[in-house]
């Protein structure tokens, strides 16, 4: 692992909004980053990447970035950033082990639950490192990527308290500009953060395609999101990790100011790509039944989401 | 009350497929049905109204039916059947007030809870009776009725036992050749229906427009399935009606041979009309919070089906 302040060369593997959002500001902060893509790989070798958010906007030319097709290209890497959507979690080792050196950090910024450990199984728990991402980014075309809120990443070692490498890790973060944090309980961050997802980005979909404020508008959705955040808190305190009583009023005092926000699994949803349901959804709920933790509405809202999303027949699948 | 074998005056108030069905086999049975009808009132009293079930289909003309477009022309009545959608509940006091003379009793053959409790409060308990109906039955076009399932009317008087008059209104049925049975404890028959239309009609619409034979082959459906009946079951059981304890089983256990089949009000949803939301969901779940029994997967259903049926600004209604 090189220091904090010496160059090292980092992969992003699946270089979607988010990652080729953090990949360019770190890129253009002077780390050697190598972006692995597949449908915006053309567009981007011919125009390179630009990133705009509040107050800046940058262009990283062609010449100034490295795009890669197939892991092998890139070769090992000091750090690898997974930024792949969760469904396509069944290509980690062919996507990571050509990047893989002694002592290759493996950070995921992935949504939900079960990616830290998936990569702990292939590759060694020792490897692995999580962060949560708080941030508002869309790819407008190929290679064209606007973040309107550039938010937080919180950074945690996967199993174990914050280390000196990842201090580092968040510092070069905080170098490229990014408010970066560090965290002692990765798995506990995970959990909280899905507080908010489970009720929000689920029941935007399940309720027709609506916006959080929709939800926050009526007062029974917004009592069944409190429900749902209840159940998951529940299952987080029955795996041992500590959510304040305050904390679930603090989630919908947060929302009501967004507006009309639409969850990244909506934008999936509305857009016809894979929406996250195992990784949101499908694990926290095998993750409250391993502790005999009744989260009824977690239950029909994944078996919803799955249908909705996964099921032919349906009205959403037999549209074009 | 006229004796069963006397024919009695009988007004259909919303004569669609249901209303239409039935009361044409009584007209031609011999009884003095008036239909009041809205929309297909023209084309009925054009060409009349065809019905057609398995082995018989038969034309009622113009001129050997009574089709009207407000109760003061049809005036008072020995028996009316309410067959409305109970979205237009709101109506019964315009709409069955003229209708009425000493001892007119009206049956509603509505889904759900409520319907009876309303009717009694505006015209008296001892006029209500109601219906359950087992039936698969659809309108073609204005005035014509195609059933496929002709079933089982079952009747019961509203709070008492079944009486002499509810027997008369029965063989009145059965001498139409319409399958009709006689009970003593209406309130339990509605809620055992509504074990079956719960799951059934609710996950249809929530899980994207699925036929029951997409429900039942999912796993995670037909398990959210089984939780909601037994939600409805303890409901049931706390208001003091009697589910025996096979009853969920075969439920299901009927579901299965029906195949593809769309219940009413998925077809409702289908054809963008009004779904019958809170008698159906809305009412039980009242139900169940006054006697403290926890229905959280009917809360959350209902607070989709809410929403997926009439906020404005959900995926459906952007749609034209």
């Amino acid at each position: 692992m090189t220091t904090s302040t010496s160059p090292c060369k980092l992969a992003v593997v699946g270089a979607g909004a988010l990652g080729s959002y953090y990949g360019a500001r770190l890129a253009r902060s002077g780390e050697d980053v190598h972006f692995l893509m597949r449908g915006d790989l053309v567009a981007v070798r011919e125009r390179g990447i630009t990133v705009s958010y509040p107050g800046e906007k940058f262009h990283l030319t062609p010449a100034r970035l490295h795009a890669a097709a197939t892991p092998e290209e890139i070769g090992a890497c000091d750090i690898v950033l997974v930024t792949l959507k969760t469904t396509a979690n069944n290509s980690f080792r062919q996507l990571i082990t050509p990047l893989l050196r002694e002592n290759t950090a493996i950070i995921t910024l992935q949504n939900g639950l079960g990616s830290d450990e998936q990569l702990a199984a292939l590759f060694g728990t020792e490897r692995i490192l999580g962060a949560l991402c708080f941030i508002c980014v869309n790819r407008l075309a190929p290679g064209v990527i606007d973040c309107t809120s550039t938010g937080t990443i919180s950074f945690g070692e996967y199993q174990r308290p914050a280390t000196a490498r990842l201090r580092a890790i968040a510092e070069k973060f905080t170098r490229a500009g990014i408010k970066a944090t560090v965290h002692d309980n990765l798995a506990e961050l995970r959990w909280r953060k899905l507080i908010w997802n489970v009720p929000f980005n689920g029941l935007s979909i399940a309720a027709g395609g609506i916006t959080t404020d929709k939800i926050m508008a009526d007062p029974a959705l917004e009592a069944e999101s409190r429900a749902l955040m209840q159940e998951i808190a529940a299952a987080a305190t029955a795996h041992g990790f500590t959510i304040p009583d305050t904390f679930i009023q603090k989630q919908l005092d947060i929302t009501r100011p967004m507006g009309a926000y639409r969850p990244s699994s909506l934008l999936d949803y509305l857009a016809r790509r894979e929406v996250e349901v195992e990784s949101i959804w499908g694990e926290p709920l095998r993750q409250a039944r391993s502790k005999n933790v009744p989260t009824p509405r977690l239950a029909l809202l994944h078996a919803l989401l799955r249908a909705l999303t996964e099921l032919p027949g349906n009205s959403r699948n037999n549209v074009n």
